[in-house]
């Protein structure tokens, strides 16, 4: 019932992962139920946001930028790297697991929202995400 | 088990959608279960905060809309009007999906919690939800 | 199935409750399922952060003290202390509920996260949190 699924990003910003969810779904071949998403990240985030312009994408990451810059002086935790502790706050502002209804067998969406895996880090990696369908 | 909910609202601000909820958990006859509500739109978002004092409510306003103002320079995306793209940023860090807890028949909530349709559009409109009640 | 789970804080900070949790899962021998957790106040969230290093949280905590200070004109509710609309902003900025996949009876965590209470108030008290485990 559990199903992983792995995103590869290349770099800060949104990846949609809508799709790579409604085939957990559909292959639950649950028509009503429950659908959770966890990343299993500490530096990337998910997100339930407009899927038609693209720029309300770009400007949700200008904007957190610009909130959460990086080199602040008031990090102590740099080792990793001066995207890293950014990465940690931007986490914390937004979602780390969603839970989304099953209607008749799809995501209740509403017609605008797609489900996005936001990467905080400057260099992509693999992010694993827990999919989980309750019946 | 998924029932639609719609909340009309005027402009923008916190409407209390407790009772809204309770009601679905009520009609369900579920003992012990879980209640997921979700918000299908992105530029409004759920919350759960103190439902006593009204000026918390009005506090929260202001200053999330001091963090996130209309006409800043940043937005590329303006052509849905100036206070688009804030309601998109402000919903991206507030919540899209609650799960509480049924406990006795009852919304598993604290004392001074109550749950809310934050409205982030100046002008309002009918806001649907889907509130899920898993026994 | 609701277990009810009491956090004791001495002042503002993450406390770690992920073996809290844990135990309520491995008591309710549930090997697939999902767990929800909700903390039933709103001025202390709930966070799944990183469980390494330290200095990450002390980080988080400072960066979000200096975003949501206290003594800010803006405040006009301020008959429960300097600290309490702070708390409010900060529980409204961060997660109230969370729902975590069971995988081989358990919590489907990434190697790296914890689960974290977030205590905002100055004098701590005693935090009530809901865990419910579905099967």
């Amino acid at each position: 019932m559990t199903n992983r699924i792995t995103i590869r990003t290349q770099g800060q910003g949104l990846y949609e992962i809508t799709a790579e969810v409604a085939v957990v779904v559909h292959s639950a071949r649950c028509s009503h139920g429950l659908c959770t998403v966890m990343v299993q990240h500490t530096s990337a985030s998910l997100l339930i946001q407009e899927n038609a312009d693209p720029a309300v994408r770009r400007d949700l990451e200008c904007w957190l930028n610009r909130l959460v810059p990086e080199d602040d002086p008031l990090y102590t935790h740099t080792a990793e790297g001066p995207d890293d502790m950014p990465s940690h706050i931007k986490t914390a502002l937004t979602a780390t697991t969603l839970s989304i209804p099953i209607i008749d067998g799809r995501l209740g969406l509403g017609t605008w929202q797609g489900i996005y895996l936001w990467e905080h880090r400057r260099r992509g990696s693999a992010r694993k995400c827990l999919v989980y369908v309750m019946p």
